[in-house]
């Protein structure tokens, strides 16, 4: 197993790969091939970006037996999902921003994030399991006022994609079986979420397949698998983690 | 008035001014401050690209007075919108494609686009019409059997996102007031669109700064205005022509 992460120093930008508390860093391609420059750079001395820039950050809803059994919800034939705008992704470390004018309640949604490695359209199971890279933490964070102000449209885009609500990081671990993961999401050290991978409608590599049937995956693109029970409000000046053991922590504060 | 394409031509990538049927190359920034290099080019010899490379395209539903009369849809009290995915960006000239597993219905939906030319975060309706470089023309192609398959939740962006559905071009046309254009739709040269842009329910000027609200808008991004009457389904061979006079001829055909 791996653990890739990208960085900033000064105004350089790497990436590279976890080991202990310093960096391997890496030249080349993450998702394409790559090698170590043989530099090791202390965490410390740096700051974690998102791991990856995505072309596209696809988020699903109602994607877990025990969220949709508690919340009446039926089972999709399908994956449901939305995309989160360019504008909102954020790294691990950095507040979340609350726009000036909206004053409704913020919520933090823990998910586990797949990280596609090729581009994939039309691909079956095997190919899809095949072409996803690894996986991250996300923050799925939501501005819950605004999803269903409007009672002739559900605005998943503008609640999911404010500026700062597409979390995910700090690594993409590789090589994990994700039907063994569990998500926990604490909130000022307090465990709000613990819930099992395994109880999702549709897994990985199912995703993938059927999204790409429609959407050409690019690498790099992120695919939240949607939250199960416990997401909840945040108050200014909550610490969220999100906390996949094999991963690492996902840490933001709400500003 | 000026009309901003971009182009390839063999294996390099340009921007320019038409001039009549020429190109009047440019070097530097289209958005951003750019010279003639001198070459002309004519459009004979050249592909037409989509007018930028966006990191959003937004678009509206329900901002039209006619549409939402004539489908018993309330006047909204916010612009309403979602997103579509970059795999679904597309010029001019190129096939509309139809993945393989989709059986269902395929709209064309003529609209103006309006395309941003600065970084814009929660600007008011001044600041908004000065942070607009342009308009082109849109055609918002729309998987209509997608849409509302699943009772639980409307599939906007699935519906919205199939590679090649986001067309936009051929141009970008500056110094225009969107209050006094027209917008057509031709169906293997029928109309089956034919709106003015001032039966809008919110003005450009008014879209761009409310969702500048929440959402960070970058230089080259696309905000679809919406649709009004006489969206429809095309057959395949179709070719869907949305004329926006002053800005040009957005022409592609059903696969």
């Amino acid at each position: 197993m791996t653990l890739w992460v990208r960085f900033s120093q000064g105004h350089i930008v790497g990436f590279g790969t976890l080991a202990g508390d310093q960096i391997a860093e890496h030249q080349g391609l993450m998702l394409d091939g790559s090698a170590p420059t043989g530099r090791r750079i202390p965490l410390a001395e740096v700051t974690l970006l998102t791991p990856t820039v995505p072309t596209k950050f696809i988020g699903l809803w109602n994607n877990f037996h025990a969220s949709a059994a508690k919340n009446g919800n039926a089972i999709p034939a399908e994956p449901l999902y939305f995309l989160k705008g360019p504008n909102s992704f954020h790294p691990t470390g950095a507040p979340i921003r609350v726009p000036p004018k909206y004053e409704g309640k913020i919520l933090y949604e823990g998910e586990l994030g797949i990280v596609i490695g090729r581009s994939l359209f039309d691909v079956d199971e095997d190919e899809a399991e095949a072409g996803i890279f690894g996986y991250t933490c996300v923050n799925d964070v939501t501005a819950l006022d605004v999803l269903r102000r409007d009672p002739s449209f559900v605005q998943w885009t503008r609640a999911k994609s404010f500026d700062t609500f597409g979390i995910f990081g700090p690594a993409i671990a590789t090589g994990l079986d994700p039907a063994t993961l569990t998500i926990r999401t604490l909130v000022d050290g307090r465990e709000r979420q613990n819930y099992a991978a395994s109880d999702m409608i549709f897994q990985p590599k199912q995703i993938v397949s059927l999204i790409s049937r429609d959407m050409t995956l690019e690498p790099g693109d992120i695919i939240a698998c949607g939250t199960s029970l416990g997401a909840g409000p945040m108050r200014p000046g909550a610490e969220v983690e999100v906390v996949i053991e094999g991963i690492g922590i996902l840490a933001n504060r709400l500003a």
